[in-house]
């Protein structure tokens, strides 16, 4: 199967699941549930969520018991989305080319959507983790790091927040990334490897291919914030110029920028290079990372 | 030990435990954790936490096993009292007769105070799981119970604001406080008798008790919002009124409220009776929700 095809049907797979979780949703007011279905389900590339089943597979082939947190950790990617477009932070009005949450609802329901979707993702683990029947211990481990992860993103969130239109050091603006963005990503990567008992080996070169690929996916965002076209990635362009955000663009340069993610990614690939055949699909997502235009 | 001063040994216990996990905190900006700690440290009752390990002492001696949910539970009461009194919420000036968060520190900063506490309490119980080696299955159960709870808070806290202003019946509103108010009490006493292997039927009467205790807890609440000191309280008096919001006295009128506190604490009294001197502090602690000034 080609590459492309392969990603949409992953995509596909995991808005089922999505789907499926958000029916069980029992919060009696429909209207919140509108909401917080209606971010969930606006079309994200499901990156997250993808990387854990592919890494899983990468070990096992039945990624069944890795499903629960592929959803989780959709779900808070999602939030992070609702609540950093809200006024008081980003104040942004469109993302993946529709209004935003508070835009859409209105801003209390979408801080509490934000704040259902959020606490959605513990409910999933937590009824995975009580019917659980095995594979027990990694499961803890990834619960584990699962709240530590969201805790350094939202960090990276308000380190970002509170250093907007502030001129800050490269160092400042990777480590800033390396939270509101790289937590999630290599949460993702770790998750798979460490439900389909990989060693610790394999788990440490999976989470160095993670931080690069977390990089390269920021990067790729202050590319295309600065050149994308807004009709494909949904969001209007020079908002980070507007909102004098400091990003690699405003750093290197747009070109500087490109070198810098092209080196990136090629080094993402080298490390993974080791695992071949096996890594193919997770190559072709880095690839992808830097070479898509949403 | 007269009730008062074991309640406040209690309370010094509680706070004991919340210090050392804001030590623990590792967000790399300040300011945050100062947010963090402001909201956590401002002097609330410790209510929740105190039940937990109170009703555990039922069955159990030692309850050093059940102070990571007694934590976790308080974490979340907070982050819950952040997000409210956000302006496109409740729109609250003071807390604890303090200012709100966002008055304190800003509005970002509040809202992601909030998650930060909020996504606290499950790191605070991840790593309680993950380092467990007994009484895992409870604990589970209690992690599953814990994230539902949260869920109904979110869901009652939605209705309440979506409410404000219109006429409802008694049932709506016993139905929002039953899952805005009512659903961490009870998840409080839950966890105390499950984490201490209390047999179902102990488990299930403690969560009658639990129902009733809620109940007048929201009631005295209204009843203080009318009459309250506010020097006391630390909220303004008639706060409810000048919002238009439904409550038990807009409801019964403020006699008609006060009995229904006393009949529900009578109710409430009566259920535990059947445990005698072991459930004398729970005894103690209905009555104290009951005439409680602030």
């Amino acid at each position: 199967m080609e590459f492309k095809e392969q990603l949409k049907k992953y995509q596909e797979i995991i808005n089922t699941e999505l789907e499926k979780y958000l029916k069980k949703e029992n919060c009696p007011e429909k209207r919140l549930n509108e909401a917080v279905e209606y971010s969930l389900m606006a079309g994200g590339k499901r990156l997250r969520a993808i990387l854990v089943l592919v890494v899983y597979k990468m070990f096992k082939q039945d990624y069944t018991e890795a499903m629960p947190y592929s959803v989780a950790i959709e779900m808070i990617h999602n939030f992070s989305l609702i609540h950093d477009d809200l006024p008081e932070v980003d104040n942004d009005d469109f993302r993946h080319g529709k209004p935003t949450n508070h835009k859409m609802f209105n801003h209390p329901t979408a801080l509490l959507a934000g704040d259902l979707l959020f606490n959605q993702a513990y409910v999933v683990i937590s009824k995975d983790l009580k019917d659980s029947t095995s594979n027990i211990q990694n499961k803890l481990r990834v619960f584990n790091e699962f709240s530590n992860a969201v805790e350094r993103m939202i960090c990276g969130e308000y380190l970002d927040t509170e250093l907007e239109g502030q001129n800050i050091s490269t160092k400042m603006l990777e480590y800033i990334h390396e939270n509101k963005t790289g937590a999630l990503l290599k949460l993702s990567v770790r998750m798979g490897a460490i439900l389909a008992e990989a060693n610790e080996e394999d788990i440490n070169k999976l989470s160095a291919f993670a931080d690069k690929i977390g990089l390269a996916f920021q990067i790729k965002d202050d590319i295309l914030s600065e050149e994308g076209n807004p009709e494909i990635t949904g969001k209007p362009v020079g908002n980070d110029k507007e909102h004098n955000k400091c990003t690699y663009v405003s750093i290197f340069g747009l070109q500087g920028a490109k070198q810098e993610l092209e080196k990136t990614i090629n080094e993402a690939v080298q490390i993974i290079e080791i695992y071949g055949e096996k890594a193919e699909f997770l190559k072709q997502l880095a690839i992808y990372i830097k070479d898509r235009n949403k």
